[in-house]
């Protein structure tokens, strides 16, 4: 064969697996938006065998074989190049694949599937102990998993790595342990500060008009409905059927104003970035985002560095009034701008502000590591949770269901791996926006007016567009000229919440 | 291999098959439903894959090897054997699939794609001459599709076949000419009489109150919500995408109340007949119903037998004028049924009354045969086209928008095997009600009280139960007693009309 044969030939097979991804990704979206309950039976085999065909072909040594001979050539058009980076992540997409027996996938994927469901129920009835004996056998197939990837300096480097490429447990900790140190004193300050007043977000907030609200922000944002769509579910997300169908959920809080506002904000900001890449990548595995956190990072850009800024509401709040007529007639734009950044100790992670958000991630991470490392025992797990809620937010949490219990991610995958991205992404969101502002200047004026142009330009130019060409820390330095910092990101929060509460 | 092992092994690839065809359903689904128009292109490629990916299966030798070996056990079972059946229908997919080779398959789907944009066009320009060298090269690969099946009387008998298994052009000829030797002059007879008064028809009937009634109707006919849901395409189809999830489409008119309420329960009809199939056929081909024209006998039977009589208004009509406040409220029920019913002469198909409808159909049938055989050249086809309209119908196509360029079917598809069945539903859904009313005795009294489980359950028993068990001659003679006649149709149209138009 030659070259170009060869790579038509490795093309070929990944666009025929970024199409089943595609359709499989249209049948979870339909699962969880339209479906009938009668449904789920088919889709579940549907689901599974699409998913068995695209891992026979990612995993088929054909591929290997053409990486291999494919590679000299990459290399030689230069690190930074389209053709070195589809080779390198194809590489990497492909060991992965290959190194993990597929009976060890189906038996943890039968595994979690029971947990999810075991969980379902374990989590309203409060009822760790039914879950229990499942966690610990996540437990071992997560350390069997992280096993099979072998050549880390920590082992659970294993898992974060699959999540969050380039990025390792020794440097999370150093991050974390430093965004701690920052963060204890802000919140203490805070907490010696009168309690902000959110009455005014609860109230009667018709379905309709959160939507046409919602929907008015994100298309100024730049979210392009010609290839997307907005759809309810009982968990909002952003999912990619394909080049120009990108899909945002939501749902909606009738009484309580934030919820759906803010998650509409938070998907779109996923959505723009897949929205964002470069055509060129179509059909390769570059042509998604790059790391979760970098995916978060943007979503919460979106959701917060814009969404809760100042500038932002002074230009929209008067349409937000107009559209809820007598809820916030008698609520200035300051008012409302405090209450959306309440700072307050809570048990649950998905409903905390912005400051202490970072604090239950962290936890979670310590407190999976710890039960991939033995030294907490699964048993434990519930205890050593309210101890340090008790110990890091000063708030107890008088049942499992919002402690051990609370987030789906250990009961519906493995135990590591997911959790450090949300607060690199919120780490990685302000030195993009400080980046941004920087190289923009007059940015803030630009949000205050409603133009989010410009920002969606730099985001696309300096990230979105590249796709998963650069891992997160490559795409951190290239995008702002400074490897990944917590500073920005502390800067930002210690400048908004000293205004907010005049420390 | 034991024999159980290999009627798991063959199950096994049947259900395979089915899941890729389930899935594709959902994309085609959400293609004409929710998709943006921007996924057009990565869906087409991902419909295509999955179409691929199910034809490779189908056609794999060892069906063929497992089919061989099964046969002599199947065939001990019993004709009537859910074993025997499974083996028989299974071979005639296996040998229409291998039959035709790959390379063909693809040429006329290309073929037929682009013919299909080029009508999309050519429709409301009322261009013929801009298809007209497709429509010929398409009566070509129609005549090359049919050569691949040889064997029958006449070649055409293949692609008649391809649709309604068991039924030969020669049978249909012979149907259809008796069936216009009675139409003819009960058509001529109404004439004879006053136009029927249907403008009660128009008038304000908003989409909600609209969707409200119809889902009233088809979830009292049967229509499982919990296995199904409803929503709107351009062109109103059913969708059967998994056991338990069998969706319908519709489509409104709010200046014209019968579009949406007749479509919606034409509709049910399909829906309810997949709905009805047995479980234990999930998985294999006998899982859906048996052929096109039983299947159009089900929608037709509930649209028309059902939704069009007048037991059927005496329960609902109060709850009709009740939906649409100010609209029905000078409206009897008699003048009411009186304009669904009423009788005349139009260009277009689809919106043609019961009577003259099958005089469409026909016309189609007489020129795809001739087209296919010769007789008649492609470039002859809109002059041919107007004249028989006038002749049959006395009106005359003012345009081919409205004459040779009506129906999608030559333009997104063959040329041959499709129109038939639509007469041939007409036929076996007066036959299937007549046998029902026979068993039940007091159909009509159920009917105009909105009781419709007997009915229901008759048909569920007498034919949906047995999914493609048997063929369409076959479930007509079981359920009936008799072989398919038009006698019961006929009495039918002269009976309703007869009293309609006081013949």
């Amino acid at each position: 064969m030659t070259r170009d044969t060869e790579l038509a030939a490795l093309k070929s097979r990944l666009q025929e697996i970024d199409d089943l991804h595609g359709a499989a990704a249209l049948l979870h979206w339909d699962q969880s938006t339209y479906m009938p309950a009668g449904g789920a039976q088919s889709r579940g085999r549907q689901l599974a065998l699409l998913s068995r065909l695209a891992h026979d072909r990612q995993s088929d040594p054909a591929i290997g074989h053409l990486l291999d001979s494919l590679s000299p050539w990459a290399e030689a058009q230069g690190a930074d190049s389209d053709a070195a980076a589809l080779i390198r992540v194809t590489r990497r997409d492909f060991d992965r694949a290959t190194r993990v027996p597929s009976a060890f996938i189906e038996r943890l994927s039968e595994h979690t599937t029971a947990t999810y469901h075991a969980w379902e129920r374990a989590r309203p009835a409060n009822d760790f102990a039914a879950v229990r004996p499942m966690l610990e056998k996540t437990v071992e197939l997560s350390r069997e998993l992280a096993a099979y990837h072998p050549g880390y300096a920590n082992p659970y480097d294993a898992l974060v790595d699959l999540a969050e490429d380039g990025m390792t447990v020794a440097a999370v900790r150093t991050l974390f342990a430093e965004l701690r140190a920052g963060l204890v004193p802000l919140i203490a300050a805070i907490r010696s500060r009168p309690e902000a007043d959110a009455s005014c977000l609860a109230g009667d907030f018709p379905e309709a008009a959160q939507q046409a609200f919602g929907e008015n922000v994100i298309r100024a944002f730049g979210y392009d409905y010609t290839r997307g769509r907005q759809d309810k579910t009982a968990h909002p997300y952003m999912t990619k059927l394909g080049r120009g169908d990108v899909r945002i959920t939501t749902r909606y809080d009738t009484a309580y104003l934030p919820d759906g506002l803010f998650s509409t904000l938070h998907e779109a900001g996923h959505a723009m970035y897949e929205q964002g890449i470069a055509d060129s990548l179509e059909g390769t595995p570059l042509f998604t985002g790059t790391t979760a956190g970098v995916h978060e990072s943007q979503s919460r850009l979106w959701e917060n560095l814009v969404g809760r800024s100042l500038p932002f509401w002074r230009h929209w709040y008067a349409s937000l009034q107009a559209s809820f007529p007598g809820e916030l007639d008698d609520v200035d734009v300051d008012t409302f701008y405090r209450a959306i950044n309440k700072v307050i100790p809570s048990l649950v992670r998905t409903e905390a502000d912005e400051v202490t958000y970072n604090l239950h991630v962290m936890l979670r991470f310590d407190l999976e590591l710890a039960m991939l490392e033995g030294s907490l025992a699964v048993a434990d797990l519930p205890e050593a949770w309210r101890a340090r809620v008790q110990g890091d937010l000063g708030v107890t949490p008088p049942d499992d269901r919002n402690g051990a219990l609370q987030d789906v991610h250990w009961y519906g995958g493995i135990v590591g791996g997911a959790f450090q991205s949300y607060t690199l992404g919120n780490i990685m969101s302000a030195q993009f926006f400080a980046a941004a502002r920087r190289d923009l200047s007059d940015l803030d004026a630009q949000i205050g007016a409603g133009e989010f142009e410009p920002l969606r330009t730099w985001l696309t130019a300096n990230i979105y567009r590249h796709g998963r060409k650069f891992t997160a820390p490559e795409i951190v330095e290239r995008a702002t000229g400074a490897p990944l910092s917590i500073a920005p990101y502390l800067a930002y929060l210690n400048t908004k919440y000293g205004a907010l509460y005049g420390l």
